[in-house]
């Protein structure tokens, strides 16, 4: 089945650059999400590479500057495989548009995030090869694939801090779930960034370079920062506002679908709940009352701090419209914030709010 | 000047075990906290120990079992200095008193926050020394002060992983800002747990045990846990809850006093900001018309990912009664909950709701 094929799972914000997230009841009671449901997120056309052709170049603030085919980082370096989950950071921003328009963004729901288990190499053992300089402080990873939304158009690229690309967690990753990527999630070979968001999880990637401060590629200085509620964006330069990296609590309910019609009584409600860094989450809370009382969802498999927490409770649904409300606190004791009110921001990153949604009983 | 003398600067709790946090005004505008006026809190008598003849026993799950003297310490090991915050689990405890009552449970205000420069060892470095063995997964801490509070009662105890303990910012310190430690900061010797709640930095640390499972200490297994809203405390046991270590963003306005009567016009306003692990703050913002509109507020010198930020910024006071609004946003865009509604619990931890603050104008 092609990407652009009509399917129902899917909801295509864009076809080119192709943007799409699935249904949320795909993403429900499962820890690993199937290929061709996971969520994409493209800002240029998707290159389709030649795995014999691929090259991986190190430059920059290192000892070695090897140039690696695919056989070479399969063949010197130990195999590694972790289970983690992307979460864009625009994810669930349809949340934040109900408060204020945020034109020219996508809609995405909570389906901008998905759960794989990836198969590649440590980039520590791939950067401790190359010998980082002491200057090193900094990460940079590029790809081939021109994107016309940035400014000026350029090739994507993303950093992440030397410290966080030798913690262990990062992998050039060639297989998830077991099956080598599709293109459209990065192959060859991708980056992928535990607990960060998804767009450090740069794909293609076929050059990292270290150097001692952070990429001045346009994904990296301008796009994917927090700005303040009253900035203008189409005025933001590079380092304005807050750099996102490691994600903040957040969860969403997966089932049943908004705006169900639902028999009264016991109902099954599921979701699943994510915090970035190596937070855990400790506890999932959901109310059918407006946060008068709350019950405790039952986590499901715990598959390490990378990956989200599946949940699910049964509540008793009265009759009429209900809004089910879930919350989330992960391992640091934080919770999510009540409203999106408070949260919009005029390029829509970071609702990580209650997850509410609307049923009713007929 | 006495701990138990009158002090205009210090709010007691209880005298007996002794409890007390700084007036706000005395925390604004510095990055250091004096040592007179840091919060102290106590679960029993404050032990007076003979430096020359302390201590420390490292003892469990590791190949020597060095029993160490202050000398041994300062003379083995590399000095190490680092500016942390210790922030009591209990902080702005009295906003969720608010909502509800906590009885038996201090009142604090949110000066049961102090930043202090410490000076000692790194735990890493002593932990290296003695070598852990394989199966060694937690590392525990014994002090002398028997608590009656506790059930049964017992001397006070708390563990951390001993992957957060060879991190390398643990200290054993013997010194804050330069001066040796007082009796009631844990002379001769303190742990200090950068990021974490204030339980785990054990004062008068005397011996520290290596082990495969946490501290079973009363308060590590049953107390300093976030129950649910709706648990009975005093049936609470073991394991019950959310273990607390590292620390939800969070910040409180120190300056102007709250109730505060002012001209009205341009206000100065300061206050801090801190979030745990290694989460600096990215973002303060201030509102005097309930959330409306937000200006962000100037932070003062960065010390490092272990220490608050100091902010201050300055409001037009309009005419009348003015709640002043402040929240932090920390590095991973992970914003403070609007109200302390929904995080009360029975034991009253991790009040992390806006900080807010009446002022009128004559």
């Amino acid at each position: 089945m092609g990407l652009w094929d009509k399917r129902e799972d899917m909801i295509i914000h864009e076809a080119d650059p192709y943007n799409a997230e699935p249904v949320p009841s795909a993403l429900a009671d499962r820890m690993l999400t199937p290929l061709d449901s996971f969520y994409g997120r493209n800002h240029g056309p998707i290159p389709v590479i030649d795995p014999r052709a691929w090259r991986l170049r190190i430059d920059g603030l290192a000892e070695q500057h090897p140039d690696l085919s695919l056989d070479d980082l399969r063949s010197q370096f130990p195999r590694q495989t972790l289970t983690a989950t992307l979460q864009c950071a625009g994810n669930r921003r349809a949340g934040l548009i109900e408060v204020r328009d945020i034109p020219g963004e996508a809609p995405w729901g909570p389906g901008a995030t998905s759960t794989a288990q990836w198969t590649g190499v440590s980039l520590a053992a791939v950067l401790r090869a190359a010998g980082p300089s002491e200057e090193a402080a900094h990460v940079a990873f590029s790809a081939p694939d021109i994107s016309q939304l940035a400014d000026p158009p350029q090739a994507y690229g993303a950093s992440i801090t030397l410290a966080k690309a030798i913690a262990g967690e990062v992998l050039l990753a060639w297989a998830m779930n077991g099956q080598p990527l599709p293109p459209v999630h990065g192959a060859p070979v991708r980056v992928i960034v535990p607990g960060y968001i998804g767009a450090r999880s740069v794909k293609w990637v076929e050059r990292i370079t270290l150097q001692d401060h952070p990429s001045d590629n346009y994904f990296q200085a301008t796009a994917y920062r927090l700005l303040p509620a009253e900035a203008d964006p189409a005025a933001a330069g590079p380092g304005d506002g807050l750099s996102l990296g490691a994600i903040a609590v957040n969860s969403a309910i997966l089932r049943p679908a908004s705006g169900s019609v639902l028999a009264v009584g016991p109902t099954g409600i599921a979701g699943y709940a994510f915090a970035g860094d190596d937070r855990g989450i400790a506890r999932v809370d959901v109310s059918a009352d407006a946060g008068q009382t709350w019950q405790q969802a039952s986590l499901g498999p715990d598959a390490g701090p990378w990956a989200w927490r599946q949940w699910q409770t049964t509540i008793d649904l009265p009759a009429g419209d209900t809004e089910i409300i879930a919350r989330a606190w992960d391992t640091s004791a934080a919770a999510q914030p009540e409203s999106p009110a408070h949260l919009w921001n005029p390029k829509g990153y970071v609702n990580n709010s209650w997850a509410r949604l609307h049923v009713t009983t007929r």
